[in-house]
């Protein structure tokens, strides 16, 4: 408090110290998924498409090296509404295979799934519906430990019978496409369940309009993928990059989910009083994780980022000129040319030039004393120091 | 605590609940400039400008209306580094001049003042140096409450003798430009103290820039500007919005600052272990003031403005077409083209372009069953209604 007063003086009163709220409950943003459904309720929003991107926090162990942090950008995309079925959902996914196509992140696969399919395969295995929660989050760790463990958790930790476990472990290992889902379509036990069958539907559905987007290569349907959130109610999807790189290995290996996102269709009503719902569908971008990725490769590749924009540096070959680059640097500026100039009176004309190396500004204006005179300026381009007076 | 984990499921555990930090002493962040200044020191950056846009918190009493919130934007621009004098301190006015004039927020001032040169002011009107921070905060009201109240403040509340009072408000009540500089340069009892004339001589050069910089016209070199915080060393500035609507009044009146900022070069050397200095100069913009004012204008106006950028809407006036739209949509996206369509499956046509006219959408793309077959599509323009086919 002290040295808070030593900066902001009578203003540190106005802090906000989170140890006491002066009775308030306040809390850090945890997500931006059940805030964007909470502003809906709240605002009687019935349709909404947005983006967002902004800080979230976890009172969490920060494992930076891997992206991880207590305070982090999440990105997201959601839209609300009632609508015809899986036309937004397909719209999430295509979004999620431009972003990660665009970003050159290497191979990558977006497993989909439906709470609806994973809800049907546990009730017609014998699950009661109590525990569907909780083998949701059992399957869900399929990705990183083989089967074995998942139903050995299942069965010890988790309470379920080892013939349910079996014919758990029979469904969640399929993974596949079109003809995976005409297939299930057909199965006995699944198509006999109301649920599953509406999942299986609509999953159909899905994989026709991905098939429109001409994304199908990158989507699989996965059985395995649960996804922990509770909210979730029908379409889930996580996008998950496979790394290649390692010739020993001969199937792609997955280093890590990257975007993953699902249908919520009940989360809105439980924040408006008389429970009415907005369905919604959204995805989260892992900005953070990706950025870490692009990171790591850049400085394994070597090669230089640009930090900023600059276009061209206001430069002065003598001394007394800095009246001259004020001038032309204003007027560069008045035109909405990012431009820059060194903040001394009398910088030397090699110093101005090695600032352009060193920060790749591209362009050099430059203005002496016969420039002035002939009412010119001289451009240079720095790469190649080829100069024209115009 | 229950209600979080009915919707976050087991993450509710990471939660960053703010009474309860587990013994970490953490706050929420105040404003843009002290955790700029921590983040220097911190990584030893002894040259740096930045921009940053992100929100602060103030326990305070918001006044929605006045655009005063206790969670808000703050958008902070700001030079580091050791440089010729005055040479950023120029570059930020010029700044500050160009987003008020570009958003054409009406009529302005930027009032600058030195906090050299108020303390020469104080000294040489014999306050003492321990009572400079209390005087500068009294002086900094002068542009709400007449200098009578200003006055009796000084006397009777921060203990400064009448004659001292007195003689300050001669001088904290000038305002103007380079004359009154050169003036002040003259002035037999300020040209004789140290701090006052450094102030003084800055300020000459800062106003040579600024003419340089062609903005002289909006600055006002005002000795009643104090800014109430106390990291400031240098040259001050604030931004004032002048209203000139109401005829009856005579003289522009003020309605609130919209930018302010100045010089801290003691700041970031405050939280260096060896107390290494780095010279600073910043502003930060009231975006939230900013926005407010222009949502009110945009509202007395009855103007619609834009809420997305959207370019154009993939429309089908006949059913059955949901393939072909996603199709085209997705060619679109592909492109670059910021492109929507109804999340429906047969849409009515009259619907689809009455979307376009309430939300702004300027062209409708639409494909039919006779442009599928001859393989085109019809633009339309939405106000003239105007259609090609491609």
């Amino acid at each position: 408090q002290d040295t808070l007063v030593g900066k902001y003086g009578e203003g540190a009163k106005l802090i906000y110290e989170l140890q006491d709220q002066g009775g308030e409950l306040l809390a850090l943003r945890y997500d931006l998924t059940v805030p964007f459904a909470r502003y809906l309720a709240m605002n009687k929003i019935t349709k909404m498409k947005r983006y967002h991107v902004a800080k979230v926090y976890r009172r969490d162990n920060p494992a930076t090296t891997r992206g991880r942090y207590r305070e982090f950008y999440q990105c997201d995309f959601d839209i609300a509404g009632q609508f015809d079925p899986m036309i937004p959902d397909a719209e999430c996914l295509k979004i999620v295979h431009e972003i990660l196509s665009d970003l050159q992140l290497g191979d990558f696969v977006i497993k989909v799934n439906d709470r609806r399919i994973l809800n049907g395969v546990f009730a017609v295995c014998g699950v009661p519906e109590s525990k569907f929660i909780p083998a949701c989050c059992t399957v869900d760790k399929l990705d990183k430990v083989p089967w074995e463990e998942v139903r050995s958790e299942m069965v010890g930790e988790k309470g379920l019978s080892p013939e349910a476990a079996d014919r758990i472990g029979e469904y969640v290992q399929l993974h596949g496409g079109l003809e995976l889902i005409e297939r299930l379509l057909q199965d006995p036990k699944l198509s006999q369940n109301k649920v599953a069958k509406e999942g299986l539907g609509d999953m159909k559905l899905l994989f026709e309009y991905l098939t429109l987007f001409g994304i199908t290569g990158k989507i699989s349907f996965d059985l395995s993928l649960a996804r922990g959130l509770d909210y979730y109610t029908g379409v889930i999807f996580e996008a998950v990059l496979l790394q290649q790189e390692n010739e020993h290995v001969e199937e792609a290996v997955s280093v890590g989910s990257v975007a993953g996102g699902g249908r919520y269709d009940g989360l809105v009503g439980m924040f408006d009083a008389k429970g009415r719902k907005v369905p919604c569908v959204g995805v989260s971008i892992g900005i953070e994780r990706i950025f870490s990725i692009l990171e790591q490769r850049l400085e394994a590749s070597g090669e230089k980022l640009r930090t900023t924009e600059t276009q061209v540096l206001v430069v002065t070959p003598q001394k007394h000129l800095l009246a001259a680059r004020m001038k032309l640097i204003s007027e560069l500026w008045d035109a909405g040319i990012k431009a820059e100039m060194l903040y001394k009176k009398d910088p030397k004309l090699l110093k101005q030039l090695q600032y352009c190396e060193d920060t790749g500004i591209p362009l050099a204006a430059i203005v002496g004393e016969q420039e002035l005179a002939d009412g010119v300026v001289k451009l240079r381009d720095v790469a190649t120091r080829k100069e024209v007076r115009m």
